[in-house]
């Protein structure tokens, strides 16, 4: 079967994702049939350079074949078992690395990144009423995104998303951001933020934050300050911080976490996406022992966190998530002719000439990128290009939404090879980080190209 | 390693879903090491019948081999890919089979439970907003449960998973329920209800049902009359009906979906658990072409389903659900000197004798549990037994809380080699389908006698 004929039956039967569907009746809508490192295949044998890690959780490419070979592996042993009661050597690995990694005392698992955002917000609002204090809302930061379940929504502020259901969300606070990446923004931001903190601090739970990236509000960035400012906010009013680093984490920031460039702890961490290496849904939220002491005490008081989803800390899901961990820690990336090639350690290869951890050839990409990226800067319909690590945004003019310029630069780099997804008129770049620089090279060309044709 | 102190490496990190983490100083946790059929097999190499299927999800056994397979071929292929303007194989395959088995037209996927019930009521109130009616408010049942991020717990009403949000949670309106699975008791109730569909009509959007079993809501069991009043209902106050098959669905109460014994088609369907044999967390919201096109117009008008997650229809995931799907329609169970076996049909083994598909099989083994349940009219601390499909309960005397009495039928099946999770004071049986009358027996047994000891 070719492509048009399953587009046909797709259409037939499914309701995609944050798809106005009729767009497919001009729209191509493209079915997979491998995926291969960067490259997605279709089924007319058409190329695809993931340039946004099949929205945001690919880290090392499409079959990777070092995460298939230990799924397969846990298959063998246990896909599942309840985690009430019961536990699993994967989602203690897991749980113990990620402590490790971040500083946190204790993991709880959900399935997906909206789910580990209602529980950082449960758990935060349990704390308090734990301690004898009722405090009913949240902060959260203008321009945010968080998911898009109930509770996950209504912290967030992205209008497309969230006006619709206004009626049925639930009431929160929504504090300013800086204008663009500079400190003094920051600066100017944080002490409108401090209003907002002065007059509603004892209503206020938690604030919910995306550290240096709000990814789905276009691609803005900020200053590590302003997150250091908000957390010292925090402290001083004695709020909760939530850092939602579900897009954010595991790299992209250009440190494994992006709070670390903020110098800070926050007091939940999210964590999704990446966490699997784009293979499964799996998420956790990371918490310290003073917040898991307050529910701790004897069963009779009813204190427990008593949330729970069926597949909690799925064994298949925690395996892809420690083989993605196995990556970070043990692959190298070494030069050879000038090509580079990433192996695990225990692979034995010749590690001779240079040889890169996973983050350190990261910022060899991101650099090559951000140089490439200049040359946007002659194009008179670009207004602002942008790059915090691993993501790179290009902010095209303001073109009114109805001329869904971004679309047609979608449909642009679908027809040269690229799955560029804009959001509204900014172009970005999120590709998985075993993307090599001939591949950046298409990538930025494409959209280059893309840009200049409208 | 041995489970003690595995276990003691688990408390370190991990904070486990619905659970009081201080019983762990007097309750094992119990480290799983293997998955066989029925059986989960600790580190001190005990073995525990899983009598509950994890959580309700798995119906063909641990580390099934069949799915196990399938799974591995798929990861040879394509793991995930964004389902955003993309699609793939195993998903139009399976949107495919979902709907010929349910009679929907269309499907929506999502990861677990409570991101369905999200997106069904989140689909069902914007429904209504692009037909010009804002109806803020929904229906549920007395007793619900339907997952516990915001907008699913706003819709429940089991006390221990809800009170202590109530000052964060969205507004909706429970109906009454039946006493017992009677047809009177239904009638009753139904009578009920209509008060609250006359008042409040105006501004509900959709009444949200577990058809035929409330599973956490104490296993209650309802006539399938009362599902059959409410559509009725439903229909004539044009309200939406919401049919929650997260846990009854696939087999459970006896049929394929427990709606096909009330006969009746809803206006969406809620799918997980079960539907990935209880490997991956997976769910779907089917529909119909009527609510479909309610959002389907041009993008400018801005009335698309933008809801989304970044795993949507993952492709893993996908292939789980389609081999589970092959399981119900190719497998046989053939029976040999006394001996049931389930093989594939394609395994091409001798067809001798009796032969019987999934479904059937289970109306066998239902049958047998409830003829051994009899005994437990015995006892003078049991106060109902109860029976729909393969979900069989005992209902013990109102113990008070306090005295956990459940907790201690836990320990005593977990001392004697059977997962039992107990409700309250509810007992019950919900074990894989691949369960032999032999393990049907022990579990029995085990359950008998620690409710005897109590």
């Amino acid at each position: 079967m070719k492509n048009e004929e399953i587009m046909k039956k797709d259409l037939k039967y499914n309701w995609h994702p944050c798809t106005q569907m009729k767009d497919h009746e001009f729209l191509p809508l493209i079915p997979i049939k491998k995926g291969e490192g960067v490259y997605l295949i279709d089924f007319d044998d058409n190329r695809y350079i993931d340039a946004i890690s099949s929205w945001w959780v690919n880290l090392f490419g499409h079959s990777n074949p070092y995460i298939n070979k230990k799924i397969k592996e846990q298959l063998e042993t246990l896909e599942h078992v309840i985690f009430a009661g019961f536990t699993h050597p994967q989602a203690i690995r897991l749980s113990e690395r990620l402590c490790n990694l971040t500083g946190f005392d204790k993991v709880f698992y959900a399935d997906n990144g909206s789910s580990a955002v209602e529980v950082a917000i449960k758990m935060s609002f349990h704390y308090w009423k734990n301690k004898g204090e009722v405090r009913p809302l949240f902060f959260s930061l203008k321009n945010s995104y968080h998911g898009e379940t109930i509770g996950a929504l209504s912290v967030g502020d992205v209008g497309l998303y969230k006006d619709t259901y206004r009626e049925i969300l639930i009431k929160n606070i929504t504090l300013p951001i800086p204008e663009n990446k500079s400190d003094e923004a920051a600066e100017e931001a944080l002490k409108k933020a401090r209003v907002f903190f002065e007059r509603y601090y004892k209503e206020i739970s938690a604030l919910i934050v995306e550290p240096l990236i709000q990814c789905a509000g276009n691609m803005k960035m900020h200053s590590p300050l302003f997150v250091k400012g908000l957390k010292k906010l925090c402290e001083e009013f004695n709020i909760h911080l939530i850092a939602d680093e579900i897009a954010v984490g595991f790299g992209r920031s250009g440190s494994m976490f992006a709070c670390e460039q903020a110098g800070i702890k926050p007091d939940f961490m999210c964590l999704s996406k990446g966490l699997t290496g784009g293979y499964l849904p799996l998420s956790v939220v990371l918490t310290t022992d003073k917040i898991y002491s307050a529910f701790y005490c004897d069963y009779k008081e009813l204190k427990a966190f008593l949330h729970s989803h069926s597949y909690t800390a799925n064994a298949l899901g925690c395996a892809a998530a420690n083989a993605t961990l196995d990556i970070f820690e043990n692959a190298k990336w070494t030069e050879k002719n000038g090509k580079w090639e990433l192996k695990m350690e225990n692979e034995k290869c010749k590690m001779e000439n240079e040889e890169l951890n996973v983050l350190e050839y990261n910022k060899i990409i991101s650099s090559y990128i951000w140089e490439r990226l200049q040359k946007f800067k002659e194009l008179k319909n670009v207004k602002e290009i942008r790059q915090t690590g691993m993501i790179s945004a290009i902010e095209m003019i303001d073109y009114p939404f109805e001329k869904r310029m971004g679309l047609k630069v979608y449909e642009f780099g679908l027809k040269n090879g690229v799955l560029l997804r804009p959001l509204g008129n900014v172009i970005y770049f999120m590709p998985p980080y075993v993307i090599k620089k001939e591949e950046v090279d298409k990538m930025i060309d494409v959209a280059f190209n893309g840009i200049k044709k409208l």
